[in-house]
């Protein structure tokens, strides 16, 4: 139907006779001319019907959004109307035939920036008309194609694992699939792939990997979807590095496919406990140039319970930022942010300005300068380095809850003063606890998953002294975002064992959830590890798009609604009877 | 952890020193020294333990399937014990170090073709060790490889559609799942991406695919899988040919890099009506000589009412089935091929054995050849060009039902005399009827399904005789397996309606299950198509695989359970209570 795409009739094309297919995307009637914007995929190309053309009352039918055949010559234009910001800029077609495929009525929405959340989703496929939308959808193409060459000539071989599984123990909720052969009994989608991911090792794969669909049913958050989907990866015979070399390489390389971007040759790596102390997040954005300090040691001795009483308990912290310029922050933007900071957990923000760098406490301005000795105000000044015309803001109590809310601050002040450096800035965050002590369950969680492998040597020393033992588990940090995750697993029955005991999990409880991976440990299991991505983040980054609904071709609401299709929905009852189910009667 | 892959470990590298992990594949203790056969992805190579190596005494612990790490040196072999069927049969690696990174249980299977389908399936990941199951997976993975690389080349973007959406029209049962955020409501799993593919083409995506998952909650049947994995394309702006051309170019890369086999540089097609005809199935495999004939004509006259009824009666058939050499068949293999024709619809099997083609009724050995004058005879010798030796089967009655047992009669002859020819025979179907009748229920249904387009100008020509409209569908079939199907859909909001009001789908019904589809054709669609490729069944044909479930990771049963995993299972009550939902009381 067509010879050439709209966005690719540039100017060695002059002279030729051409057929095109598309969308008009504007049409101007101008001294007796009629131009069409002509769009496909490619691009854009301007079409002139010339009044004495065949095609002249055929084009004067159409309007914006009508599908069309054209067949004309490639012209140059001439140079005082070239458009050097089109591809197709310097030439125009002259249409010799219009053929209208298909008429379109007036659109619903805008088409634009303008239109809301709702009417685009509802509108969805005249949405994914726009370049930006198609440009999104392009880049998460690309960004599978570059994925899959990676991994193949490092040796991975591409799996498909079920979709209608058994229940998964990442800890958010499955969604449940009513079985109709076997009624009253459920499937569950699976959140991850992750016991069959390691499964295939046992198997000898070797090298796995997935593109691969999860689902949580998840209390709804701002930007999360009840589908979502990960890259997913696992090898045998490998340690941490091994995992993240490929990881690194898999990285870069995509970025370098896809954007043109060079991302650095070595990733950056941070423990844990060094990111929770210097950026309060185990997902720093290091493009921020900010820093927590602990100045526990400067404060010990102030008469000033608020600072004294944290720096002489090694549970809690005191932690200052300076924020450069904040001077200037007005009273009501310090109210702001120490509204801000008590959503973490914050009970109050004290904030030093520093007026005059050089003049020791006489040129501060503070409500708490006057609990501060020389001492102590030389020391803070030398561990934050501050400098005429900064701010100090300091955290002080419980060392996780100080942390983090310093560690938002620091987010929302860098990002208020525009300070962040750079485009791109990873980050490996490695070391963290095996596992985290829930004070009002009495128990401990796994801060990875059950699986993850910790660093010692057998069940006994992990027994020993479980708080403080590190998981074998490390994260890929992307700007402050936490773009994949994984570790070396357990390989070795007993040691899973253990975990599952200091976890909770009775032997009768881990013999029906995963009696299936206790029973294949017997049998070799290689020492393995993995890591999964989570691809509509990483796309999104790429795309500079906040939300990962817009680089979703289908998303759904925050409500889990597919308000295009009409899902969820109400089914016949016959179909629910068959499944062995009766809908409760609504309360 | 090592330094090369047991499989790769050949001659180039005698002198070297060499880390390998892997399997114990076999041990063997011979002459005092210890030969273990070491396994990983890549292949097998022989490590030796000599009898003075620190190695030994761990050596002496391995059994068969414990994980192993081996430290050793790669040495030539004495030419006399060159094993040239292995890469690795020239050397042998000299073990310094053995280990033992995990050690294994007597395996509960054989790792043979002897071991049954549930305990393999329960026992997967050991399964799956076995080289035939290795070489099925990566099959599998090149597979999607080389499909991705021709479409990519082709200009097509990779796309995901939704797993929880609204109920799909394909006919067959809906996996349902309950949404907890909507009580009462469900989501269904997509049996394919059909329409959401449409959308995408009213988005102006030109050229989409996907390999996708799809789900039937079908009665099981021999190798039916509750979900299963489909190639989904579709383009805009094409015709039949267009996206013809492209499935064909797509297949005959993906044999040539994978298999690389040379299929057909154009594939044949057949139209329904003569592939019904002559083979007496919509998939013929065209790898078996034979077909049927029609021999109406012929035996209009005689006064056997069984033949002359059928051969006057245009909606019935005589067809004649030519199988060289079967005059050899036994009366008892007579009677069993005319039983097996009964399951599909024959009430009996007329049939002629000629043992002297050159003597005319003379030659003939048959309950029927009384019936036949000389002119019959010569007109069914003739038309089936019958020699010596031969026997000719005859089904007459109702033209479907005759053709459809005649083809399996062809079938099941082809296969039991090994007539079949040549490899690889695909073979496009065409020109199939738009729409089915249904007797019983006295309606349509649509042979494809219902956004095929028919091959009528405007709904007009279409309603003025359904019954003789062709579709404009097309399915791919490869040696008697239907491996794709698809059409030209319909673009014009007129036509969807037409095609609906003749399947029965009032307005309502319409608009509640297609609303949005029938919202978007307002809006310029695109003329477009697209086809669907089942690609377990391909997978399947290039492994040399009768069943589906040897390509896939981890198959269901054939009733639709997990024996691994235990899938599906009961759940607590609480879970179900918050669907909205309760388990009736078990009959």
């Amino acid at each position: 139907m067509r010879t050439h795409l709209c966005g690719e009739v540039t100017a060695e094309l002059a002279g030729q006779a051409v057929f095109l297919c598309g969308w008009v995307d504007r049409r101007r009637d101008l001294g007796g001319l009629i131009f069409l914007g002509l769009r496909d995929r490619a691009g854009i190309v301007q079409v002139v019907i010339e009044p004495d053309s065949d095609a002249f009352a055929d084009a004067e039918k159409l309007r914006n959004e009508f599908c069309v055949r054209i067949e004309g010559e490639v012209r140059m234009r001439p140079e005082s109307q070239w458009n050097e910001n089109m591809a197709t800029g310097r030439i125009e077609v002259v249409a010799t035939n219009v053929e209208l495929l298909n008429a379109s009525a007036p659109l619903p929405l805008l088409m634009t920036d303008e239109d809301g959340e709702e009417i685009r989703l509802k509108y969805r496929y005249l949405d994914l008309r726009r370049q930006r939308m198609q440009r999104n959808m392009r880049i998460r193409s690309e960004l599978n194609h570059s994925i899959r060459g990676t991994l193949r000539e490092l040796g991975f071989t591409e799996f498909e694992t079920p979709i209608l599984t058994k229940a998964t123990p990442e800890g958010a909720r499955d969604y449940l699939v009513p079985s109709r052969v076997h009624p009253g009994e459920f499937y569950a989608l699976p959140q991850s792939p992750q016991l069959f991911k390691q499964l295939l090792m046992m198997s000898g794969m070797d090298r796995y990997y997935q593109i691969a669909r999860c689902f949580r049913d998840e209390d709804l958050r701002a930007d999360r979807q009840p589908e979502f989907t990960q890259l997913d990866m696992e090898m045998s015979f490998v340690d941490e590095q091994g995992v993240q070399d490929t990881a690194e390489a898999l990285v870069r390389a995509a970025f370098a496919d896809v954007l043109n971007v060079e991302l650095p040759a070595e990733f950056p790596r941070l423990a844990w406990r060094d990111a929770m102390e210097r950026y309060g997040s185990d997902k720093p954005d290091l493009r921020l140039p900010l820093q927590l300090v602990s100045v526990d040691e400067h404060v010990k001795h102030v008469d000033f319970r608020v600072f004294s009483g944290p720096a002489s308990d090694d549970s809690q912290r005191v932690a200052a930022l300076r924020v450069p310029g904040g001077a200037q922050f007005s009273r009501k933007q310090i109210d702001e942010y120490t509204d801000y900071v008590s959503r973490y957990g914050a009970k109050g923000l004290a904030w030093i300005k520093v007026n005059d760098a050089d003049t020791g406490l006489e040129g501060l301005q503070s409500p708490i300068a006057k609990f501060l000795d020389d001492a102590a105000w030389s020391g803070i000044a030398a561990a934050t380095g501050v400098q005429t015309g900064d701010i100090l803001f300091f955290g002080a109590g419980d060392w996780g809850v100080t942390s983090t809310f310093m560690g938002q601050l620091l987010v929302k002040t860098g990002r208020d003063l525009d300070l962040a450096e750079g485009d791109w800035a990873p980050l490996w965050v490695t070391d963290f606890p095996m596992f985290e002590w829930d004070g009002d369950e009495q128990r401990y969680f796994a801060m990875h998953h059950p699986f993850t492998a910790p660093n010692d040597a057998d069940p006994a020393a992990l027994k020993a002294d479980p708080a403080a033992s590190l998981s074998r588990g490390y994260d890929l940090v992307l700007n402050g975002n936490e773009i994949g995750g994984g570790s070396i697993r357990i390989h070795r029955q007993d040691m899973q064992a253990a975990v599952f005991e200091l976890l909770g999990i009775g032997e009768d409880e881990a013999q029906e959830k995963f009696g299936f991976l206790l029973e294949a440990l017997k049998y070799g299991c290689p020492p393995h590890g993995g890591i999964a991505f989570g691809l509509d983040r990483i796309a999104a980054l790429m795309a500079g798009e906040p939300s990962i609904r817009d680089v979703i071709a289908f998303p759904k609401t925050t409500t889990a609604q597919c308000v295009l299709t009409d899902a969820p929905s109400a089914v016949p009852a016959t179909l629910v009877d068959e499944l062995g189910l009766a809908l409760k009667p609504k309360a």
